[in-house]
């Protein structure tokens, strides 16, 4: 290969905060979104694959950090000044098709969508501008039969990918609950629900970040707000200490029982009808749940969970991983969230001016993927190909009819296509390519008949553990007839457990 | 649902040129991709997917329509002013990873890659701003071998989904041979290869338009020019009549034999040594093939092919399916080219410097499965849902336990969401839905503990054909106790073929 002497040359980077995925990143990832496809078929959702490009319009402005409304999508201008942008999740996008196509889905629509969505925000480690997420929504369904039936789907799915009962817990909760709390806690007038609006969104993000920043924290938020380590300052909501201790109580509301926090939580909105009703809702998505077999063991009420997106109205739900993992400083810790969702009943309203139910939950795709890396169920790694070498490079047909016998087969083969020249290359590539199997042939060996078929498995155990008597008694390399290549091929696939 | 009285409702609509995929649409696509994809693995290929934003630098310029180098892709600049733009094909970003990641990735690189691509082009009737690309290449192998195998490799994919052999042909031809006519004809200097740049990028186009034009179309771009039906002038190359006779005889250069066309090839190219160069690579990949066992009922050497993309140097290929089909106004007409590909060894060098050969090919995801459906060879079409339906509101309970019954016997099965107040919506909707069964129980069965279950297909083909007879020895609904619901769900399943 020679050197080009042309100044200018193009930067071979991936844009930043965007990245590729090789080989096993894909096929893993297909693995799993393959098991969640067949669980949200079987409970009936069409699959559905909306364009990537929406207009700024259509998608609106639903992302959690509001402290940046006109940011957080990639978007420009077409030809005729419409705005357009790449989708940020797969809600906006079908409410748009909710409304476009109203005409001709059925309702309820059960829909499912996986596709990659794309945020315009600060990358950093392990945060991607462009990730997965697998979404399943039913549109059109008012009663919380609907989203009940979500999360044990949802429950369903987190099997079907390989996490098992005990190691995952979906929790439930309702935002109309919340609202109760909010209306005793004297943030929300009923009467005038645009009041106070900006301290409820305060609440809310404040209860979404319990996890991180502890009782402490979170209350600091409720009242004149909160000073970070670093210095900085967020405002809080400005509640007093009474209206905060309900919050507090909010979160703590959890107890034993499903039907011991729902009696907690009818203490706690006391007079709001809100609030009762969240309460009558949840009680009624744990019954179904319950009387459809998903029990304690796999879903719980608890009230902490919030969600940050703010277009919830009803229900909302979270799955979490609950077995540990190290951190990267080697520390244990709980998993954490793989999903969640909701219900959203005005989003569908944006482009109709009717409200539309709906409620849905959105898997992250990366995540759930680490978390099944972690307990070494990621499924989908392929083994390498049996490389049959070059030794003869005028030779190349007889090599190519190998691979062809070998792959009409159903055996994984290449032939070697680098410079043939150096041997040793061949061998590193196979290796490389973690290849099981290696095939040589000579001119003498061509000229005989045979090939040499060298077990590439065996021989790096051979070459770390065996003594002369073993190496000598099971040879990882051997000759055959040509015409016997496929079958010990085969043979020695069959032995490593592959194919 | 409520009339809301808010003035301003957003648009609910696809940006032009963009479009929503349903159901069958989705689920076709993926088994015709899965299907490939099993092909390109048995051939060693690896799943590569790269991000859909690449930065405008590393995509190039490449697009085919030279006329407007600044159009064609959908780009932005990000906060530290560079242009991100949408990927506008699979090949541009592998050249950039496999300079990225050449100390990383295995040398030769097989990898295939699927995902959407988006152009930002006129939109018109079947031609869309986003749609599907399946390419497999091989980086750094310099041999056409890897051309040969990626040929073979088409063929099998084009099998594996369906299309029978006799159906498709993989049409092979050479660039340089193309060259080597050129330099005879005159517009081609090899002390100066610049030269004539635009008159070979003319006559490159006008051998490409050869289906489209007819031999008199092409032969007045080849002179002075072109005067279309519309009016529209193109201009010509310019060439004489007797240069323009050599690249007349190069289209017609396919004989009945490949051995044959290879001859006609080299008294056309004369004394071109890059010609010359280029029918010997024709031979030897016809040769390889043919020993491989793809013969000329799979594969043909046809000058005529010549790809439309600027950056082929070397092998260019491409596969027609040869059965015909019914155009828009019920004429018959050939389906087409499928796909295309051909050698680049100069891609990777706009970043390395160093050139790295490349070799690769491109499936037309959309047109493909265009042709499938045409043949009735579709897969993944799915059978509706069972739908139970709700004839008491307050027993959802029940319904979901059937529902779950159902799911948990691998049935698809749905209960029905909607208001449940009329009873033919929830008829409708199953019927909507394409359900094979209706499941109902009333106050009256839930009592005495059974179900009834309707066989939504048998009903429908007594409607339409039985006798009074037939009806009442094989009735469309009968009732079951609860304790046989899946038994009986799954005979009626098995007897319409489906579950």
């Amino acid at each position: 290969m020679a050197k080009d002497k042309s100044p200018r040359r193009v930067r071979a980077e991936t844009p930043k905060g965007f990245r590729d995925y090789f080989g096993a990143d894909v096929t893993e990832r297909k693995v799993m979104l393959d098991a969640i496809a067949e669980v949200y078929h079987r409970y009936g959702f069409d699959p559905l694959e909306t364009s990537a490009v929406e207009t700024v319009e259509a998608l609106g402005k639903f992302l959690p950090d509001v402290d940046r409304p006109n940011e957080g999508v990639f978007g420009w201008q077409d030809e005729d000044g419409d705005w357009l942008a790449l989708r940020y999740d797969l809600t906006a996008p079908l409410a748009r098709v909710a409304a476009q196509f109203r005409n001709d889905l059925p309702s309820p629509y059960r829909r499912y969508a996986m596709g990659p969505v794309w945020r315009n925000e600060k990358p950093g480690p392990g945060r991607f501008r462009q990730f997965y997420q697998c979404d399943a929504d039913t549109v059109g369904a008012p009663s919380v039969a609907a989203d009940a039936e979500i999360c044990a789907m949802l429950s369903d799915a987190l099997e079907a990918v390989g996490i098992e009962r005990g190691d995952y817990i979906v929790r439930v909760n309702n935002r109309k609950v919340l609202n109760g709390v909010m209306e005793v806690a004297g943030v929300l007038d009923p009467a005038d629900p645009d009041r106070h609006a900006a301290e409820r969104g305060i609440v809310l993000r404040a209860i979404d970040k319990l996890d991180r920043l502890g009782p402490d924290g979170v209350r600091a938020l409720l009242g004149k707000g909160r000073l970070d380590a670093s210095g900085d300052f967020t405002a809080g909501a400005g509640l007093g200490d009474t209206q905060a201790e309900v919050v507090m109580a909010f979160m703590d509301a959890r107890r034993d029982s499903g039907a011991a926090t729902v009696a907690r939580l009818r203490e706690l909105v006391g007079p709001s009808r809100i609030g009762a009703e969240g309460v009558d809702e949840l009680e009624t998505i744990a019954q179904l749940l319950d009387q459809m077999g998903y029990g304690a063991d796999r879903l719980v009420i608890d009230p902490s969970v919030v969600r940050g997106l703010g277009y919830y109205t009803g229900p909302v739900f979270e799955a979490e991983l609950t077995f540990e993992i190290l951190d990267e400083k080697g520390r244990p810790r709980q998993f954490g969230s793989v999903s969640g969702g909701g219900r959203y009943d005005d989003l569908v309203k944006r482009f109709t001016g009717q409200a539309v139910p709906a409620t849905g939950v959105s898997i992250g795709v990366d995540r759930l993927l680490a978390a099944l890396r972690a307990k070494g169920r990621a499924g989908g790694t392929s083994t390498g190909p049996v490389v049959v070498t070059v030794m003869d490079r005028d030779r190349m047909a007889d090599y190519l009819g190998m691979v062809a016998d070998l792959r009409a087969a159903g055996i994984r083969a290449e032939v070697y296509l680098g410079n043939p020249k150096n041997f040793g290359n061949q061998l590193k590539y196979a290796d490389k390519r973690q290849s099981p199997v290696a095939v040589i042939q000579g001119s003498d060996e061509a000229a005989r008949g045979v090939v040499q078929i060298k077990d590439l498995v065996l021989g790096a155990q051979i070459a770390a553990n065996a003594t002369v008597e073993e190496w000598k008694s099971q040879p990882a390399q051997f000759e055959a007839p040509r015409g016997e290549l496929v079958a010990r091929v085969r043979e020695i696939l069959a032995r490593n457990g592959g194919l």
